[in-house]
């Protein structure tokens, strides 16, 4: 019995080594396992669950914008990968090649997938012809491959999950209008969905897409202040188009070539909800993404009738729309309660014969830790308000965090002090040169996360140079 | 206009050119596309949304039954592939092989995978201890490879899309059971869903699954009298956990390996529902698959109210949950009828200005063109009420055409006469031999498709080599 305990509650905490504490919790709240391939995962049932709810909700949000989902090969002609400069010199050195197809060695080698825009270019090519076959709104559920050298569960891996959209339109407007639309569309997902508070921006020309006119971002701040991007949105203008000769016939009868989109997000927001949300206990899942909303965890499960009323309080939760399952298990509650707290599950139900007597079962918060009674006859509408209030909270308290955890800077002596410091984003003007870009990297190891769509003028000056600022940026040290 | 009409009515007649007529349907129907990788697809909107309702529909059961959905890598070192020795045999001179990652040669080659029981198996003898621990009932949706020489759109590409689950027993007896449990529910899939009707049986040890102790089988047959092997269910007994190390420790604390199964569903069925059902107008879907269900065509839209009548009907098929949509392009109503039956759509709404002043709309059935007038009040009612006699009469016809044929041979001139004649099913008895398998395929190219559960005493006698029958056998050319 004090070993099962001690299996749940032996992670590492936060303060002492955030890494560590972030690899307990993928391990220990059953995320993920490591393959046999270094820098491949398992993604467990646990795991799973979330990302098929991520996609279920994405999803849905993306179809209600007119997006048909498509699939496209997973192997790339290496002819193909060259057909575009940037593309080409972006993706190159990380992909994995494939070289022979059964016994025989192919005559031309194929990448894996590092990311499809050739793929949809070359459908587009021969399936766009007129401006009636416009728009193209294609989204596809797929793997990727990216021969990375280090890697982290969800943060970085070898092969990750994600969805990349990829859309064709008659006008430079339209592709820009998508563009940002697909952005909110993120934006907006992580903030109601995941309680995950986001900057939108725009990425400089550095941290840009290879091959991308204007990459749209949102950054997420994690709870050791370090940043994460957490979905891209990629305006192409027609540099795709024309390397592929994507043309149409517009309502003239004229020759134009495309305008392209492509916006994606990947398994990776997983390692985001772990490190915005979790705490010294284990993973803390936002109720509207929670496999499991609320357990049911019997007390004294041997008396009579506990584990009959506990089945009935579940069938009461599941008939008012929740997510809840009951840990029958023969552990003792104080396993069950260390193991539903490791996994996030967002609401406990607890009941023993004293509470049966009283009429009445314990609700405990896993954010707070808050425990309220809870009538039998109001369980349904009670838990469903309790969530929902969880769902709030959390956003709230991240948010706090975000503001508590962003700085300003005037002078590079400041700018530095602050980012090697004080943990978070550091918002700085920037006058639009490369060079100093590359000088507070090298310096401080800390990039430009984005040039928020808020701007705002802290200084008249470039934070690093001194010469006239253009924008404002938020840097930071990222993941 | 004509030019227009002419595009959809330019398909090959399946009396013409069986296999021409199904290519012109995957294209026309706009399933697929091809790529630019010999062998692999693009699957287009319509394809990928009927993918997508097979998905839902099979994780719902599978679910049910308990299964949880995990990800596996896409990799699997060619160490892992070969610890199982059939294993390995069957699949190793049909895969795909990276050997570079980025810039650097692997130490050791990857393959793509072909099917996942070698990651299954490296991932359960790490995960599974106990006999709490069993069952596993894992599942994931993903893409294999296969470098297939002959290709053919859904029926055989080198990329697919399928489902494999993995399953994890105590005892021979639970995985014995879970395997017939999952071809049950490929087969009520198929019947209840697909309106296709199967025969389900056990595969000869010939036509058995590499690795597998037991192979059963769900045989469909295609509108041109060949067999399409439609989903399969292993029973690995205890081989692979004996070639891979899967123990554990049961409730006498003795150590004991696990039982094992796996299944799996494709793309492929895609071909099938194009078989069985499709005719030379084109695709007919079964309703209950259908992305669309009821596409709505005006008549003289241009005429006043017609198009606002036509909305409003939309309306009121999907408030009756109905998957509805409105052709509202500017083409000819001769044009719109025969596109959506090109595609299948099992019902059409005409509604023109003599409709609007009588007070209903006509509904036309793809299966059978019969018409029907629709008070508007009526018509959520009578369109769910039309999809589903569709759905029903879709299967019944099915049902007759394998019924039909589906033919009997007591002697080897017979069975020889038949199976070259007769395109269909034909039941023969079977000594159990290897030989008469090899010799009949030899002399026919027909193949055992199955050892059917309900078993019938034709002869006493092997159709082959005249000696004592052990078995009754499905034999048919197969796709």
């Amino acid at each position: 019995m004090a070993e099962q305990k001690k299996m749940v509650e032996e992670i590492t905490s936060m303060e002492e080594d955030f890494a560590q504490w972030y690899t307990d919790i993928v391990k220990k709240a059953e995320l993920i396992d490591y393959a046999s391939v270094k820098g491949c995962m398992v993604i467990k049932p646990a795991g799973y669950a979330l990302w098929e709810n991520i996609q279920h909700e994405l999803d849905r949000r993306f179809k209600e914008t007119g997006v048909e989902n498509v699939y496209m090969p997973l192997f790339i002609p290496e002819s193909l990968l060259q057909k575009e400069k940037d593309h080409v010199e972006g993706f190159a050195p990380e992909v994995a090649w494939v070289t022979h197809g059964g016994l025989e060695p192919l005559q031309e080698r194929l990448c894996v997938r590092p990311t499809s825009e050739t793929l949809f270019c070359d459908h587009y090519k021969d399936a766009i012809h007129s401006y009636r076959d416009l728009p193209k709104l294609y989204n596809q559920w797929c793997s990727v491959v990216r021969w990375e050298k280090t890697t982290r569960p969800f943060l970085r891996s070898r092969e990750f999950l994600w969805q990349e959209g990829h859309t064709a339109h008659a006008t430079a407007e339209d592709a820009e209008a998508r563009t940002i639309q697909m952005l909110n569309v993120y934006a907006d997902f992580c903030e109601q969905v995941l309680a995950i508070p986001v900057i939108k921006g725009r990425k400089t020309d550095k941290e840009k897409f290879a091959g991308a006119e204007a990459t749209y971002t949102i950054e997420a701040l994690m709870h050791d202040g370090k940043a994460l991007q957490s979905g891209t949105s990629h305006n192409f203008g027609s540099g795709f188009a024309q390397a592929f000769g994507i043309q149409y016939t517009d309502k003239e009868n004229k020759l134009q070539y495309v305008h392209q989109t492509s916006w994606g997000m990947s398994t990776r927001i997983i390692g985001g909800i772990i490190m915005v949300h979790g705490d010294n206990d284990g993973l803390k899942l936002p109720p509207r993404i929670a496999p499991t909303q609320v357990m049911v965890i019997p007390i004294q499960q041997k008396k009579e009738g506990v584990l009959e009323k506990s089945r009935e309080l579940l069938d009461l939760l599941k008939a008012a729309g929740l997510r809840a399952k009951i840990d029958e298990t023969d552990k003792s509650p104080g396993f069950k309660f260390a193991d539903q707290e490791m996994r996030g599950i967002p609401l406990r139900l607890e009941l023993g014969p004293k509470d049966i007597e009283a009429g009445h079962c314990i609700l405990v918060r896993r954010d707070t830790r808050e425990k309220t009674e809870v009538p039998f006859d109001q369980l349904g509408e009670k838990a469903a308000e309790l969530l929902e209030t969880i769902q709030k909270d959390m956003l709230e308290r991240a948010r706090v965090h975000v503001a508590e955890h962003t700085y300003e800077a005037k002078n590079y002596e400041e700018f530095c002090d602050t980012i090697n410091n004080k943990p978070g984003f550091v918002k700085a003007m920037w006058c639009g040169e490369l060079a100093c870009e590359e000088k507070i990297k090298a310096d401080t190891t800390a990039t430009s996360r984005c040039m928020p769509f808020e701007q705002e003028e802290i200084a008249p000056v470039c934070v690093c140079c001194g010469k006239p600022a253009k924008k404002m940026v938020y840097w930071g040290k990222a993941y």
